[in-house]
């Protein structure tokens, strides 16, 4: 049994404290964002796989893969530290060290992320400076402004947290997130800093989140890309006392609760993507194989026709098959059926009951799903995605000017 | 040598007559094309590689596959029979044979081709009752009229010819295409129909075409997309006299002339791409192999995030060097060096030496190039794509509309 907090963030995770606020790598706005706990955390994180990895992922990819124990994370927004070569690894290295120095833990136990433009020199001493500024501000109550900080083009920030009822007990799940433009499956520019006062061991607690991120921020789509930065990350300080231990039907909740925040968090990021109007559920079903239906539900996901279609509210169920059968997945175009929430579109051997106007209904609403059957196999898949507006490109063909 | 021909088309062709006409599928622009040749050709097709693929993809596939022999080409723009099932398949097959009655010739000696919206029964009537009207109205001068017959969102017609010189005389190349919208590697719906004097045997013919359009329509992109129709064709009808030997001096020069029609009309078509402001050519070189440059170029060319910044006239190399990082090759980031035209923006270990000023202003050119150079190896790979501008939204939001 688990149940979302109202205002619910990282910080509503006992022993967890957060703060935000503005150091000046943006012009105005909040730009740094530091989550402490109280005691060592087990982590596990998850990293983009794009090739071209900023400075603080290759830095933060290391602690995770070594096991380490960490008790903070670090964020900056408005400069991504990527591509700046060693000189962006060097002022990564450096913002880490200052925040474990002043905070009084080793920097191996400091996880760092930055999210911004890419390709500038990331100005660390304004970051450096701004610690001083932010550690006196920590508090039980920070996660809020933290959310506001690690935001870049998102329009809301992004902040959930359940209380999950376990057989010992209650512990709880906190987070934030940003995401916008750049994002897709692996994880495209989107950071999730993840909190819980759950006691869960190092053996596992990377296997509870990778199952939560596939089924969750690696099925989304804004438009397609992947980016330098991206990360998610959770952090458990088992001062609930509340154990999670493998095999135990505590484990089970508790992963349906985690997967709750992160598919939360994952639509949350899609209908704020860049100049969205909608948010659009895929669901594929009856694939012949979980890679097919992934493959189906990620091509329409990602596909400019059936986004821009979805954006003018136009029952286009063409570019649908037409995405289909370009994804790679084994279809036979003849099998497949289409709906749009409970509207049978399109039937087998291409059979067409579209009612246009019930269509256009739907599609003019903010959220409904497009549901497409294979009709060749057992398998499904959802995904979340959002559609294609003239916005998108106004943001995106001024983004640093 | 080779020199194209002012106002080339089709029936700059010896022995080759068009028309395009009016016919009713569209509400009032011309809709049906057909291409006849006095003698029968050898013949050549590259076909999408959709999985749904439209009705006449189906049928013309089938005889370039027998190596038949054609005498025409019959297209019809505004619906394109794709999605419609066994009823789409038995009307292409009455709209082909309709033709080759009139015509005087064999059903399989009639190619057939759709373009326009998908999943809308084809009014097949209304193509046959057009046959009677094109049919007297095949002319030598009929090219350019079936160049504006196959044309659905573009904003200009698209027809080539190039004279050859070779040892034993003159032939010539007459096409003309259509594009816009949905296009991408592997010939997203894209309709070129190539005409030839030249004799060539059909034992050659389709290596002739393929190795042309792997290097022409197989490395544009405007959106992303692949269609259910595309199609390229290749007829030669022998009628200059001039053979086209393998292993020859003339197969290497004729090549070269038939790749650069090829190349011209994927440019054009890319430059015309739905809401397209700029052509850019994606220069990727010193790949480690052929198949990591074609990776790259098609990563860079595909990427909302650059082509928005491209329409910007955004120096924003981050998101080219993101972009191959995304591509799946074997890159490694800090060997990356990128330029602009001539004008030199990142250098190895990102070193930037980005004048923005100067940037801004090749950027904001209707035609420059955006030089990759991967530094790992010895392989390259040559790309066309355009800008993502707000039009394009318009226009695909509002489509069937």
């Amino acid at each position: 049994m688990f149940q979302f907090v109202s205002n619910g963030s990282v910080t509503s995770v006992k022993g967890i404290k957060a703060a935000g606020i503005f150091c000046g790598v943006k012009k105005r706005k909040k730009d740094l964002a530091l989550i402490v706990s109280d005691s060592l955390c087990s982590v596990a994180g998850t990293f983009t796989l794009n090739k071209v990895k900023a400075a603080p992922i290759v830095i933060s990819k290391e602690i995770v893969k070594q096991n380490g124990k960490v008790k903070a994370v670090l964020v900056n927004s408005g400069n991504a530290n990527a591509c700046t070569g060693e000189e962006g690894r060097l002022d990564a290295l450096k913002m880490q060290k200052e925040c474990a120095d002043k905070l009084g833990v080793k920097p191996s136990e400091v996880l760092i992320s930055s999210t911004g433009v890419i390709g500038q020199k990331l100005p660390v001493e304004k970051i450096i400076a701004g610690l001083d500024k932010i550690i006196p501000l920590l508090s039980e109550k920070g996660g809020i402004d933290a959310a506001n900080a690690i935001i870049t083009t998102d329009k809301k920030i992004k902040s959930f947290a359940v209380k999950v009822q376990l057989s010992k007990g209650e512990t709880t799940i906190g987070s934030i997130c940003k995401g916008s433009g750049m994002i897709m499956p692996n994880m495209a520019t989107m950071l999730a800093f993840i909190t819980t006062d759950a006691k869960i061991d190092q053996s596992i607690i990377q296997k509870l989140l990778t199952s939560c991120v596939n089924e969750s921020f690696n099925k989304i789509s804004v438009d397609g890309e992947t980016s330098t930065n991206d990360m998610v990350t959770l952090m458990a300080n088992g001062a609930s006392g509340v154990e999670i231990l493998k095999g135990t039907k505590d484990y089970k909740e508790y992963e349906s609760a985690l997967m709750a925040v992160c598919k939360e968090m994952a639509k949350t990021i899609v209908s704020d993507g860049e100049g969205a109007t909608k948010l659009i559920q895929v669901n594929v079903t009856n694939a012949k194989t979980q890679a097919d239906a992934n493959l189906v539900g990620r091509a329409i996901s990602n596909s400019p026709l059936v986004k821009t279609a979805l954006n003018g509210g136009d029952a286009n169920w063409g570019r649908i098959v037409s995405a289909a059968g370009n994804s790679g997945a084994d279809v036979i175009p003849e099998k497949i059926s289409v709906s749009f929430n409970d509207l049978a579109v399109l039937k087998p051997n291409f059979e067409i009951v579209l009612d246009e106007k019930k269509a256009f209904k739907i599609l003019s609403q903010p959220e409904f799903s497009v549901n497409v059957d294979l009709n060749v196999g057992k398998e499904s898949s959802t995904w979340w995605t959002c559609d294609f507006s003239e916005e998108y490109i106004k943001i995106n063909a001024d983004y640093r000017t």
